[in-house]
């Protein structure tokens, strides 16, 4: 079978392909497990460092709809939607992130339509498409209502996803990734940016500074267990998941302060102390707007995987894991 | 100040024109009254019999972004946005609904942001956003999840109208519609045209199917009550707005074996045996989609108005009003 991965070139693009490999099989189109014959990663750049000839790497632009129609082809089976303008980016350039997050999503979704079988369409999407007054816990069937453009547009591809999943043109997954947590590599523009990397930078010797509040809560999930969530979605059986495929993925909430205090704990007092704080009003704004807490029971029900502690992911990350 | 009606060929586009045209004023862009100098029907067809020469009836197609260019220009001051392909037609044909009511809506938002001053846009959203399992009067906070393609446009539009007034580029409010009964004229490709024809035939000695059980219960507004609530939408100060635009609109939860007995009462036995039940599965799908009731007391508290009975709702068309 062939699976396309979109964003294929970043962080979890790259770590999903890596674990696609070893496992070697997904569920096909005939419901069986089936040998994975092609990944095709897709992005603005070539990823690197893919030896396996399973392997094909193409890059260009998500919002070209031939572009798209090349590389979904007559031939694809699964694809993993990760390509994103990431919020802080989608808030700072609106017409950017409506083209790639929205028009980019829209046109995937058009070309995976035109395939004879449905092809299984794992969506990465946020908790970012909640926000404005929340109870301190999200419950499991609140509004939708994103106050970032980056929100918007993931919630608008939820509702797709689930639109062409119902009219049987693709079969949809879309997953509420919590914020990730430690990822490797250099600060990016998601207004998240910080919850890596006041851990990874003060680990490298170098100071973070940190832009919200130490009493912020963050809904957290390591990268391991995000992606071992990604094959599960893409497992489960489609009649598992009623009448709406979004679904929050479990995480664990932690205060920011609670965060460099784990760190402290895990790696000295020295390394902790290299946080700086220094609050980023427009940072903290996007921040501020995300839920501290989801309830997450129906894809623990389902089968997901949850962290069990902030602790663990710092060790994991020190760890390569 | 220029007003712009999208829709403004139909029933309720009509209708909020005549009244608008009574008024004689809306709140401008100064905040003040302001006289209306021009008010513009657009539809696919030109708006019959309106002699008054304040309007201006203008027929294209919505999703022609440079149609819309056209018609907003420089001076437009207020949208009302009304026009769709109903219920059952996006349902039936996918790609028109999607072009009509997802990419009509963005190419109007688009050129709405184009101007100096944020432009008031009142949405006609609908309550087939909601759908899936719903308790039996929908809270105020509930999920969107629509189950039909026409639900989906209509969620995904009120998403863009709450990004593209968060982010200052227009002054949105969307309302979700009840269903309006008593409708005058013909029969649509709405899901819930029987609502108004269970009615409208039956008085006209015509004989009407009711496609759906009579134990289905139905969230219903009158025409009249709905045109004020446009103008209330549009009066309404943002700030009282929140951080969510959309708006459930207060209707009255009736079963359609009530809206045939308060026929019997109001009409006759005569004219209410003119109702024959036929049960339709496709219409029937759909409308059981809907939600039976919503929690409307934020529009009630920001002074929307309701209906009081249906059997008002029958003597209001029964007198024209």
């Amino acid at each position: 079978m062939k699976v396309v991965i979109t964003g294929g070139a970043g962080f979890l693009g790259q770590r999903l392909a890596r674990a696609l490999l070893q496992r070697g099989s997904l569920t096909g189109p005939s419901g069986e497990a089936t040998p994975i014959e092609r990944i095709v990663l897709f992005d603005v750049v070539h990823a690197e460092g893919f030896s396996d000839p399973r392997v094909e790497t193409r890059a260009g632009d998500i919002a070209d709809a031939s572009v798209i129609d090349a590389i979904i082809g007559n031939d694809t089976d699964s694809v993993f939607h990760l390509a994103a303008v990431v919020s802080g980016e989608a808030e700072a350039d609106f017409d950017k992130g409506m083209r790639v997050n929205l028009d980019g999503t829209r046109h995937l979704l058009e070309i995976c339509r035109k395939r004879a079988r449905p092809v299984r369409f794992v969506f990465a999407s946020s908790t970012a498409v909640f926000g404005g007054e929340m109870p301190s816990t999200v419950p499991p069937d609140f509004e939708l209502n994103p106050q970032t453009s980056y929100g918007t547009q993931k919630a608008i591809s939820e509702m797709l996803v689930n639109d062409y999943s119902r009219r049987g043109f693709i079969d949809g997954r879309s997953l509420r990734l919590p914020t990730i947590s430690v990822r490797p590599g250099k600060p990016n523009r998601a207004a998240s940016s910080f919850a890596s990397g006041i851990v990874r930078e003060p680990l490298a010797g170098i100071e973070a500074e940190c832009p919200v509040a130490p009493t912020v809560r963050m809904w957290l999930c390591s990268p391991g267990t995000v992606i071992d969530n990604f094959f599960h979605a893409h497992e489960l059986p489609a009649a598992s998941l009623g009448t709406n495929r979004s679904l929050n993925l479990p995480g664990i909430s932690v205060s920011v302060a609670q965060m460099v205090a784990d760190l402290e704990a895990v790696a000295g007092k020295e390394v902790a102390s290299r946080v700086r704080w220094n609050r980023d009003p427009k940072i903290a704004k996007l921040v501020d707007g995300w839920p501290a807490a989801l309830d997450a029971r129906r894809a623990l029900s389902l089968g997901f995987r949850v962290d069990a502690q902030f602790a663990d992911l710092i060790r994991a990350y020190m760890e390569g894991r």
